[in-house]
């Protein structure tokens, strides 16, 4: 199998992305990596090292984290991200993954990759943490901030599939994010979304609130993009103001300070715990080929970790049993 | 001025209601308290001790926590909670509160004390923590589920009442909360209530992140009601689950056990900081007189408390207010 990396995007690109390619090619020699971007930078990082399943391809441009999405795609064609896309699109390599811009690849994803026939939106999905470190599944994160009753059906097809195919999970609980449990909560959307999934084949558990997604109330989290990223970023807000405070109150004495020794390697624990980039890359599910978003902040360790995801997701034909489960309703 | 307390809602009703109405009767002898509920229980919790300045109307049924909202109100016309909105659309009372089932109360002020001139959408408006410990104005936070952008417009311009009128806010800042902070961003919904807001006369400080609230980004923030609760039970679980782990690393071992015993203090002055019932009822703001949810959970102090709340908004005018700046425009 064919992996495309785009080693332009990151915060460490492309010192790490590049590292993490060539960790990734000598752990797997049977998948061809191809690292996407200026070639120069490329081979001088690899000092001579590269196995020969590791090959560059050459694009000029890089789409910087500023850049406005559908804009810098459209504008940058030999951009590092668009040429990998096509690289996918072209069926040269079977999956690409980035670190870069979320906008952009998201738009690089739907204007260069495409959509699988049958999909209106495709969506992102991120794992999210859970305080029992196994994650949950939650789509859309953000590829559309709208959605219809009958695009939250897709996700949640979407994302059991994923589950099964690249987490081994039999029998995924797909939850739909809304503002109480009982069925007939929620506003007109989830309302209506709700009967959908009712009536699908799908593991439907019924509505999940926010408050009990870290319990791990469900494996698959349908929600709208809007929706989802309210949800996530007032996690995020909050543990981070938690642990803010918790810090400020550990430095108060000597004594608090005591008792900071005793207690950091748990607190570190649990700060790690919500830490959601441990949970790998996000696919952005419903394309015509796999695109991985890998964190901005990821190191090699991730980049290597998002090229094992890859490949367990080709493998279990991630991409060709979404259409067959989209275009068989 | 007159405020009729609903004496069955709540956990601790009416035993702790009645306290504190008869509490909130001895310190403001210039306010009328209606106590409204089954006379015969309320005259046995008040043991002869009511003041002139206390009275009983007496509401034979009682609307429970898990009656449904619309139903109960309809039907249950001799409840406590809805001879006590009758009171306030006869203009008997300036203003009632209650402890009582929230769905029911947003449904007696809709259809009992009915809505102001030109409101298209009363909204719950319940102040949240911050960090700080002074709170921001959230609305709506559940009245309804979908809304418009005018209905955003108009719990923005409501909300920044409250603020002056009952905070002595000169100039509160009011956010829209949204996926990013940049103009332009979000669902379809926010990005039309945005253009309205930049063009209306209040403080509007542009887009919140949830990720922020707990810093005070803002004063007031304005949200549908669906993602204001995504938004606050996300604080909620996030919060409760860090602090469950938290309690669970400092009973691991003796000397755990020592750290906790010297941090319990700060922690538990942080787990205060999270607990939004510190922060007093909230007002179902467009309505055509004042109504105050309190906490389920309100004992006698929470209900002077709303009371002293209520004294505020009422001495302020915030309903006449509310009116003029509705329909001034």
């Amino acid at each position: 199998m064919r992996i495309a990396i785009d080693a332009m995007g990151g915060d460490h690109a492309p010192g790490l992305i590049v590292q993490g390619a060539l960790d990734a090619a000598k752990e797997w020699p049977d998948t061809e990596i191809v690292l996407v971007g200026q070639e120069a930078v490329i081979t001088s990082l690899l000092q001579g090292q590269a196995p020969s399943n590791l090959s560059i391809q050459h694009a000029d441009e890089v789409i910087g984290p500023d850049d406005e999405p559908v804009r810098a795609v459209r504008r940058k064609k030999n951009s590092s991200m668009v040429a990998a896309g096509a690289l996918v699109r072209d069926g040269q390599v079977d999956a690409m993954l980035s670190a870069g811009n979320t906008g952009a690849l998201m738009a690089a994803g739907l204007l260069i990759v495409g959509r699988l026939p049958g999909i209106e939106r495709p969506a992102l999905a991120p794992m999210l943490p859970t305080m029992d470190d196994v994650g949950f599944l939650s789509l859309d994160l953000g590829a559309n901030m709208d959605a219809r009753p009958e695009h939250l059906l897709q996700y949640a097809v979407m994302g059991s599939i994923y589950r099964r195919k690249v987490h081994g999970m039999e029998r995924p609980r797909v939850g739909l994010l809304n503002v109480g449990t009982e069925a007939g909560k929620g506003n007109e959307l989830t309302k209506a979304a709700y009967e959908l999934l009712e009536q699908s084949p799908i593991h439907f558990i019924g509505n999940v609130e926010a408050r009990d997604v870290l319990a791990r109330s469900c494996d698959v989290l349908v929600c709208d993009g809007f929706g989802g990223n309210i949800m996530l970023k007032a996690m995020e807000g909050t543990a981070g103001a938690l642990f803010g405070e918790i810090k400020s109150a550990f430095t108060h004495s000597w004594l608090t300070k005591l008792a900071a020794a005793i207690m950091l390697p748990r607190l570190r624990t649990l700060k790690n715990k919500m830490d959601y980039t441990q949970y790998g890359g996000a696919p952005l599910l419903g394309l015509n080929g796999l695109v991985l978003k890998c964190h901005g902040s990821s190191d090699a360790v991730a980049i290597k970790s998002a090229v094992r995801q890859a490949r367990i997701a080709i493998q279990g034909k991630l991409t060709e049993s979404i259409a067959v489960e989209i275009n068989g309703k």
